[in-house]
């Protein structure tokens, strides 16, 4: 697997741990040792691996936790970091997204998250479509 | 310098180029060698070095191009890549940034903007206030 491969990879996991429900899953994504922020869309800066975690829990267990789908996701490495940008859809609504990895041993893990409001749409394939099991 | 204040220092020379309308020192701050990319509020992703500065060189030189100031720019160091996480402040509405920095050479050369509206507010300190030459 490629470094860009494995570095989508990662992204496919948060989007999935989101849509799942799986605070586990999002836990584990997260670094454990490099600094962590997080800026959900309309929210202020989060800062902290407990803090953004806490975020996390919240929005992921709260019983209207918005289904989400990520589209066109684009890596970009530089070194021992990556970037992905991508669109991200809820309630068809559109979003982009930064998305920031580190490599530690050999994984990719999040050390942040910024979304928000988008007047662009995504082009989306068939197989990105979301389906009803999402 | 250490690294956090340089990377906090190329970080005031993206919005100072702003503030200024200073188009040679935007193009010089972003990288010509590493991959490219910004997400302006509201717009849909913009890749590639050309792309990008073209939105700028619109932005900063159309003559409504807004005032802008920065707050509370905190820094976080990844190896060789850093991201800075502020506040943007526009006609005293607030939007939250994040921009992303690598190093090439002894420089911190930017890679990556993305800015987005928040509900919450900076604490803005007296020397940080936006002045009648901003």
């Amino acid at each position: 697997m490629s470094d860009t491969d494995a570095v989508l990879f990662a992204n496919e996991v948060f989007y999935r741990a989101f849509v799942d429900r799986d605070f586990a899953a999002m836990d584990d994504l997260w670094s454990k040792t490099a600094p962590v922020t997080c800026l959900h869309p309309g929210w202020g800066p989060v800062f902290g691996r407990k803090q953004v975690m806490q975020t996390w829990k919240s929005i992921i267990s709260h019983p209207d936790s918005p289904r989400i789908a990520c589209h066109m996701a684009q890596a970009h490495l530089y070194g021992e970091t990556a970037s992905v940008v991508c669109f991200e859809e809820i309630d068809k609504r559109f979003l982009v997204a930064t998305n920031i990895f580190v490599r530690e041993d050999r994984l990719w893990k999040m050390v942040h998250h910024q979304s928000g409001p988008t007047a662009a749409q995504p082009e989306i394939s068939p197989e990105e479509a979301p389906g009803p099991l999402n």
